[in-house]
């Protein structure tokens, strides 16, 4: 934690263009990122000594060593648990720094879903690799539930049902990330903002919780960072984003995506524990936290993060998002990129980006006053700051 | 660095016994060595609050979270780069207790190849998972090269030529480690010396570089480690084994196995770097080294690690093994459980807890007077030594 060791900062943020299939395999997705990445922070990659990605990312190692030029690695590892991985990137990436293991470390997830292995399709038992997150998934597939919108609406609809939530009550976020990307040239519906007719209109995907319009997106992109000491990143070309906290939670009984098994399925367990584990080390709390940037592969997830995290009480989101709370003008701006609903999914990452330029006061739809960015994706989390 | 936080030790070390093949599956093997390591350091499963494996291992951390009843989780990683990972996992847990992110980290590899995917087999092109450490060897197989032996043999056989090795020069190597195994109960080749006629007469696998006898084993079984502060492991069950140094190097133009593309074959470059993080660190150098378990997946790479930590000059290993050096009486007992030739193949992990036992003094064959042990996996390492 921050004040045992050196400080780290995020010193670059890098992307590709999203799109919905890219003809470049996902190494050289992967290396324009993390070369844009690098350019943005102003350091060379021959500096980097780290490097980190998802356990799920089809970039090797070796392949973004030849492809940079990176000149002598000192720590690599891969982050398991899907997309729960994103912000789990930067609470490590934050121990290599603050333990002395590493000076600068490169994080980046590319992903090519149109050309390459598609996450919303059905899935057989069998295809789900070491470090997935679980292998408690294959127990579901027998019975139907072989993508992950089944086995996240299975939760959320206890959520729903709960709390008197309906389909309805997800239109608001929907309707307001699209109004984001709809402002937002780098994102996929750009240009394309949506009205709650348009989302009651989408289709059903998995009656009765989640439209179309309720779900994230197929498609190809990479998103990188550049980590450092909080000392370095002031000699460099951005203003330092410090990492204020960063904490992974997986209590007992969660699972990735499939939280069948823990006592109350309206809850979101493992965000609890990071949102407790993200306080405890920062000293802050939900009021000191300008805007979120919450991992929304469905809409259900951005109400659930809204209550684990204190914004909101318990079976109070439905209420916080329809009283335009996630607007720019509302209490907290939610997913000011669009989310991985609307502007991209790459797999959380881009999240994080838009955490990144909230910080730093260079989003597109920027939110005033920013001191403190939440990112999470559930099962990790991390308070983003100004230095 | 040890200098910059707290200081992390190995309190505990568990494994399950060695087979050809195993009738329990990976998980449960993985949570039995698991157990026993917990049981040896004197620690609760509860307490466990980070989780390392390898990219490769089949095992969840879901699943393990369930079998052991870990309670809450903070930090979860897994090592690309195959066995290279080997000592990364040390390296890792260190980065990780040193910044204050854990308290107690679980360590684990889980392998079963009698049941499962077997490592020794041919491979084909697409059959090499993300993490695996590089995609390059893809480009090897439409040559024929499809499987560790032949990618290794390749390298071996430069520095063969280059300082006049032959195949018998191996054999010490093999029967050394034979004998050592030949005493160990846990040695799959228990009982079982071999000669050096005995070497020389087991069928080529790669001619003329290896031979059966120089090649590691296809088999089943588990090892873990708990690894938590050195404060809190003084007040454990055991002799606490301080992680004076630890490091990974991976340097440009190295790859896993196939290291064909840096500018000298008859190095190890990723060992010569790691070598000179650890000695750096430590303020160590090879002559305050009484013991090294060094990752033998073939003969050549016992010879090519030694000159590479310094313990004799390039192209003299041959004459280093072959004057009874290696042996309980030599100037570096090396590999005195057996060695993945001719204990177990899991991975590198049981030639660390070997390294371990050395550290305190607990050995089948125990060195005299350790102060400290060398574990190496080649692209890791670390210096063991008693608090």
């Amino acid at each position: 934690m921050a004040e045992r060791g050196r400080q780290a900062a995020i010193a670059g943020i890098g992307q590709t263009a999203f799109s919905r299939k890219d003809e470049r395999s996902e190494l050289q997705l992967a290396a324009e990122a993390a070369n844009a990445a690098l350019l943005d922070a102003g350091v060379a990659a021959a500096e980097v000594d780290g490097m980190i990605t998802y356990t799920l990312d089809p970039t090797d190692e070796i392949g973004m060593i030849r492809c940079l030029g990176v000149e002598n690695l000192a720590f690599t590892t891969r982050l398991p648990g899907g997309g729960a991985a994103a912000a789990s990137t930067l609470h490590q990436a934050m121990a290599a720094v603050a333990s002395g293991v590493c000076e600068v470390v490169l994080v980046w997830r590319s992903i090519n879903q149109g050309a390459g292995y598609r996450y919303g399709r059905p899935q057989a038992v069998g295809t789900w690799l070491p470090g997935g997150g679980t292998g408690s998934l294959l127990w579901c597939m027998p019975f139907g539930a072989q993508a992950p919108a089944t086995w996240a609406a299975l939760a959320s609809q206890r959520y729903m049902e709960t709390y008197g939530v309906t389909n309805r009550d997800l239109a608001p976020v929907s309707v307001i990330q699209r109004k984001y990307a709809a402002v937002n040239p780098a994102a996929l519906f750009f240009g394309k903002p949506i009205t709650m007719e348009d989302h009651q209109q989408s289709k059903w995907i998995v009656e009765p919780v989640l439209r179309l319009l309720d779900c994230c997106q197929e498609n190809a992109g990479a998103v990188a960072f550049v980590i450092t000491t909080v000392e370095r990143a002031r000699t460099l070309r951005q203003p330092p984003v410090r990492i204020v906290a960063a904490a992974q939670s997986i209590p007992f009984n969660v699972e990735v995506i499939s939280n069948y098994y823990h006592d109350d399925l309206t809850v979101m367990p493992e965000a609890v524990g990071t949102a407790r584990r993200l306080y405890e080390q920062s000293g802050l709390g939900p009021r000191d936290i300008q805007t979120a940037q919450l991992y929304d592969a469905f809409t259900p997830q951005v109400l659930m993060q809204l209550e684990a995290f204190g914004f909101c009480g318990r079976g109070e989101a439905k209420d916080f998002v329809s009283g335009g709370n996630l607007e720019l003008t509302g209490l907290l701006p939610v997913n000011t990129h669009g989310g991985l609903i609307s502007e991209a999914y790459i797999h959380g990452m881009n999240t994080i980006a838009e955490g990144v330029r909230q910080a730093r006061g260079t989003a597109v739809n920027q939110v005033r006053g920013v001191e403190h960015v939440l990112v999470s994706s559930g099962m990790a989390g991390a308070i983003l700051g100004r230095v």
